[in-house]
């Protein structure tokens, strides 16, 4: 979608009731529940997928609040263990403090990723708004040195990243690799769709060939198109990388990566703070963008 | 742009009084007298671009007019010694004579080029429409037997500048590489914008393949993209090639160039000429254009 056309939408959202934006958002989340999450991935990995669970919620306002989101990843861990889940978990930094204190959000990071190493379970630090971009990657470095269970990501709309993967590619990364879906300015980060593909294309074949597990994280057909060319071309093994879509995004899509025999990884979020995600999902969804106009501008 | 919309355009522009063009090109022109553009480029120098110096006039009635041109030109070498301008200077060879008489015209270019040599200073020979092409090549290899301190351009429209790329170069020229302004006929120029970027693509990595030193010249971010890309492949050094933009064109991009930490050079014309670079300026800029229709299809 273009730049103009995404701030529309987020403008317009701005008059959407929040509980038509809960609505139009409901196939994007798994539900208010933990237990919702876990019936939900327990029917992906019967359809042969693979799952993270991410618990809603970014941008705390104290960093008592990340106590919250400390004690429920663990729930997670504990649900996918006790549950034997094909899945894993991602977390946001800012919901850990990284907004407030970077040692406090590393510890309670580190919090996590320890209780999840006891059972083997990988943990993937997510990505946020370019604010954070340098702090979350030396967050992760750091990690990295401690654990091996520990994944980032990177965002290809982002004009650094072809050379954060150049940088941190000796160091034994394990990435997802998305377009990027904050709001950015122009000076550093591509605008024009066909660069951000671009990009993806060149960050991603970097990475392959520095043999990076990369989660190749993408709705984009042309993207998927790439990355199954860059596989066959390096020759990966099926446990060498994974593909990732989110939930509630082209089921089409999904059913076309399984029977290539690719495996895919679906996200998975639940809980009750749905809003923020919820429009970043809605203003990519051209369809939901209408709806919201014909809402808006119907008579009475 | 479109073809259909640039002729729409070109047509359009006969409508406008010449005022009116003025105003709206003065951003794509330093001011009528060299003090102008010495102070404007001094500018730009402070903030980390390098220039190249035009004087505004083309097509010339007779041959004492290119005496102007001359003349002018060695001011301008002057003026980039005595302010220590980090600037050289371009020149379009129909200015000197090339319409009338090519040895009168070699001769005029001859002698800046001569004065300039002098205070090491490089001269641009630019290139202009499909009438001149081999003309200017052929001056500009005759000239090159003689001058180190000469280059010449290549434009990616053109279907033969492949072939020209090749046959050229054996005979260590240096070249500006831009997609090309001229309204040129089908069977000599790709019209098709994305065959136009396709060319450009495949000439400067023909170039840079055979170690040309290349203006990357363009407003595309797709080509500056491409450019920066070819420069990682073929890992050139900072001094191996510089980024070419006109002045009054895109001061994002400029940025996003500097700061990747690439060598800029602005072309800055100055002079009373202005009228026939305004209008391949204007038709350009897509939102002029909407300027002087809505002002053309005002009622009253």
């Amino acid at each position: 979608m273009s730049s103009l056309f995404n701030r529309t939408i987020v403008f317009l959202l701005g008059f959407m009731p929040k509980a038509l934006v809960r609505r139009f958002a409901a196939r994007y989340i798994a539900g208010d529940t933990l237990q919702n999450a876990i019936d939900l991935v327990k029917d992906l990995n019967r359809q042969g997928m693979m799952a993270t669970l991410d618990v809603l919620g970014e941008e705390i306002h104290n960093l008592a609040e990340a106590r919250f989101a400390v004690d429920e990843y663990k729930r997670c861990v504990k649900a996918i263990v006790d549950h034997q889940l094909d899945a894993n978990i991602s977390l946001k930094p800012t919901q850990f403090g990284l907004g407030q204190d970077v040692s406090v959000a590393e510890a309670n990071i580190r919090e996590v990723i320890q209780e999840a190493r006891k059972f083997n379970i990988f943990v993937r630090i997510d990505m946020e708004d370019s604010r954070y971009t340098t702090a979350t990657y030396e967050l992760y470095l750091r990690l990295k040195r401690e654990f091996s269970n520990v994944g980032t990501v990177m965002q290809a709309y982002l004009r650094r990243s072809h050379q954060d993967a150049v940088n941190m590619i000796p160091q034994h990364i394990n990435l997802r690799l998305c377009k990027g879906i904050y709001v950015e300015p122009r000076e550093i980060a591509y605008k024009d769709p066909v660069l951000v593909n671009q990009n993806y294309a060149l960050v991603l074949e970097e990475l392959i060939r520095g043999k990076v597990y990369v989660g190749i994280a993408t709705h984009d057909e042309r993207l998927v198109w790439e990355g199954m060319r860059l596989v066959r071309k390096y020759q990966l093994g099926r446990k060498d990388y994974e593909f990732q879509m989110l939930l509630g995004v082209d089921k089409e899509l999904r059913d076309i990566i399984l029977k290539a025999g690719h495996r895919l990884r679906l996200y998975v979020p639940y809980g009750n703070q749905w809003y923020a995600y919820s429009t970043r999902r809605l203003k990519e969804n051209p369809q939901v963008a209408r709806h919201i106009l014909n809402n808006l501008l119907k008579p009475g």
